[in-house]
């Protein structure tokens, strides 16, 4: 095995096609149901919100679906993205393991949330569209469909959770660089946003929320159609090329991981660099082991419920069978907002019913810590969220380190903090703190799910 | 030719030497002269500022210098850096020239500045050094040198300039995450600073008064040696790898550069990208243009004078035979703080001189009218420094388009902007104003030296 500090992939090399996990799953994800009829939905029901080559993506059956030209192109801008040893961090605390990253910071808008915001704004163009609403949480979404859609002529609304757009303003002048205009959510625009302030003016919103307000300006205008940054499954096969790359570039290295750990929101990033590495699992006899990591704040797959619910808040969407805390829910005001979300991808959500991949909760605090140690490092000053699969990343290692058997952990590093120092201001002032969640919290907003 | 849109290099490609100018200079700079005595300064009166190897290199007159295994270890986490065809530019201004741009923003600190953190950290390192000081401008230096610090086991204080403090602070909470104070300047930690703010207590501070109390810091105190991120030769050389990579990504591409353009405030990132083309001018009969693009609001290439001048604002620095505005000259408050320097360095003072290099001065406005232009096609928001490259290489090409003779472009973007959205902020909301500078005021400064 060579001694690699990165391992890179050079333009041509780069993977030109998507993985559909869908074609190799035991059992087959549950269908969405309609809100009203709770009968499977079609895809005529989905074309106000969709262009219909995302519809079909989202139902697809193929194992590899082609990535278009002018989507490739675009990619190179930043991809391949690099895989790195980290030998700093390995060296600070002690282990024997090996530890890999796959860093998706190196994007224009600083986060894997680019591999599905160009698709997305590249077939909403071949369809037609004019002008697309979204929501964002942290941001990294927002701001990586903005330059896509700036770059496919395609205008841009989005929704963005009120703590975030608080706590992250220059993700806020990020949009409106790359010409989208930015809303705080709940806001007065929508019906859904008037019912949530209506109930608590200072709602700090939610994903949840934002996804309600944006999916509402697209459902009531005929010219507007809709776009989300994870849980669907086109969205999550966008994200495969992160893993189909680290398949590649663990290869170069002469290595090949025994766990693969990443953090969760609504399980794009994680999905994006597992799946591929699922398919070695269930085709070709590899053994490695998948670990979700998601904030013990909002902790739906952990402690949530697999059951039928709505993506969002207020009740728009179709139903979803999915590991939920109920569409309702609130989480804590946690920095890392990407990973803000009430329920899980209908695909991740079955594999976790059915073993092929784990999950385990962590706070906020030893996540900061484990950032703040990654930065002194690896250099990199990670994104709040990339901070949590930093830490199961670092947790597997002193495990394997405890029981004698060094393992290769390979971890996403989802995206870079640029936008978050404030939060790490405040880690560093002491005013960082950890929220406990009550199981009677958790069951009383299961309890809400009609 | 290939049609890339990104061209690349290997980890095993990256140039393993830095070019020393010097050698190939047809005029060697005249030597610094000890601020007392104004005799040419000798390695023992630098030696409680620097480290013996940095003060040779300084001085060196071999062609190549080798860059240490420790040095290059650290490069490869963000090296070898992209060169982009910025094919969505051309189109998007009309122009048949071809513009390419070599990338330094990947670096962990956002710019080209870790190229000489680092190996300015290391010498300080092999020779025992516990503590460094150091100023900072808009903050890439600081950061930069705060992570390099960290790494190598160094303590780090900085001196960063007023009006970027208050403008920019990320970059203090990036520098802390790194493990660095931090201190705005000036201040009253040194009788530089107090000597400042006893003429003017609102004063917005400069490059040359930072260096000013980070320099007596240094001097007063044996344990702490001192660090510069500009001006100096071994600054400038430790910079030319990005023009050694580019000369193969060149290749690679199948082109030649006519013109090459860089921002100009020290120098560093300009020299970095031009002198291996010079050397290339001088030895292999290559006729490439050199621009230096620097701030009309600073124009020490274009409207100042060459003479011997301090590097700093208060005179503890050698002098070093520079165009200068004057070292008490205080530039107007741009937002590319790091331009924002009443010198150049001597190298590149003497290579101006000589007629190997141009310069030319453009206003704020039209710099970020073209940085945001940029940032829509090229997906990539630029730092308001390197807005200035940008509107080199844009006027350039729209030049060579009217005179009907289409040119190769390559400019060096030396960082991104995810810590000036407030700058961009308030390009948008029309709050950004054009600084005009009176001969009279310039000539007020320049009397003022003895």
């Amino acid at each position: 095995m060579k001694n690699f500090k990165k391992i890179t992939l050079n333009e041509n090399e780069m993977p030109t096609k998507w993985y559909n996990i869908m074609a190799d799953m035991p059992n087959k994800p549950l269908p969405p149901l309609h809100p009203a009829t709770k009968e499977p939905i079609t895809p005529e029901d989905l074309l106000p919100l969709f262009p219909m080559e995302l519809i079909k993506q989202e139902a697809a059956t193929d194992r590899f679906i082609d990535i278009p030209e002018e989507v490739l192109e675009l990619y190179k801008t930043y991809r391949p993205s690099p895989v790195f040893r980290a030998s700093a961090l390995e060296k600070a605390i002690g282990t024997s393991c090996k530890i890999y990253y796959k860093y998706e910071g190196l994007s224009y808008a600083g986060s894997h949330k680019a591999n599905t915001a160009i698709p997305q704004a590249y077939y909403n163009k071949m369809e037609g569209v004019k002008k697309l609403t979204t929501e964002t949480g942290a941001g990294q979404w927002g701001s990586a469909l903005s330059f896509a859609c700036q770059y496919f002529g395609i205008d841009l609304e989005v929704f963005m959770v009120k703590i975030s757009y608080e706590q992250k303003p220059y993700r806020k002048m990020m949009m409106n660089t790359y010409n989208a205009s930015v809303i705080p959510s709940p806001s007065n625009l929508t019906e859904a946003g008037q019912q949530i302030l209506n109930q608590d003016p200072d709602s700090p919103g939610s994903l949840g929320i934002a996804i309600s307000e944006a999916v509402e300006r697209a459902a009531k205008n005929p010219d507007v159609k809709y776009s989300l940054g994870s849980v669907l499954n086109h969205v999550l096969m966008h994200q495969t090329i992160i893993g189909e790359e680290a398949l590649l570039q663990m290869e170069k290295a002469g290595d090949y991981p025994d766990i693969i750990v990443g953090c969760f929101g609504g399980g794009s990033n994680f999905s994006g660099i597992s799946f591929p590495f699922i398919r070695e699992n269930i085709l070709n006899g590899k053994n490695t082991r998948m670990v979700a990591i998601e904030p013990a704040s909002c902790p739906k797959l952990t402690r949530g419920k697999f059951m039928y619910d709505f993506g969002d808040s207020v009740g728009l969407t179709p139903l979803l069978a999915m590991y939920t805390l109920g569409h309702n829910f609130v989480p804590a005001k946690i920095h890392a907002g990407g990973l803000r979300y009430h329920g899980a991808g209908v695909l991740v959500s079955q594999l976790l019913k059915d073993g092929l991949i784990e999950a385990q909760s962590k706070y906020q605090k030893e996540c900061f810590d484990n950032g703040v140690l990654f930065a002194r490092t690896e250099a990199i000053i990670p994104a709040p969220e990339a901070n949590y699969a930093i830490t199961g990343a670092i947790d597997e290692a002193k495990k394997a380190d405890k029981e004698g058997t060094p393992k290769t952990i390979l971890f996403n590093l989802s995206g870079h903090g640029h936008f978050d120092l404030m939060a790490y201001d405040k880690y560093f002032s002491g005013e960082l703190v950890d929220h406990e969640l009550a199981d009677a919290e958790i069951n009383a907003s299961l309890a809400k799910i009609s």
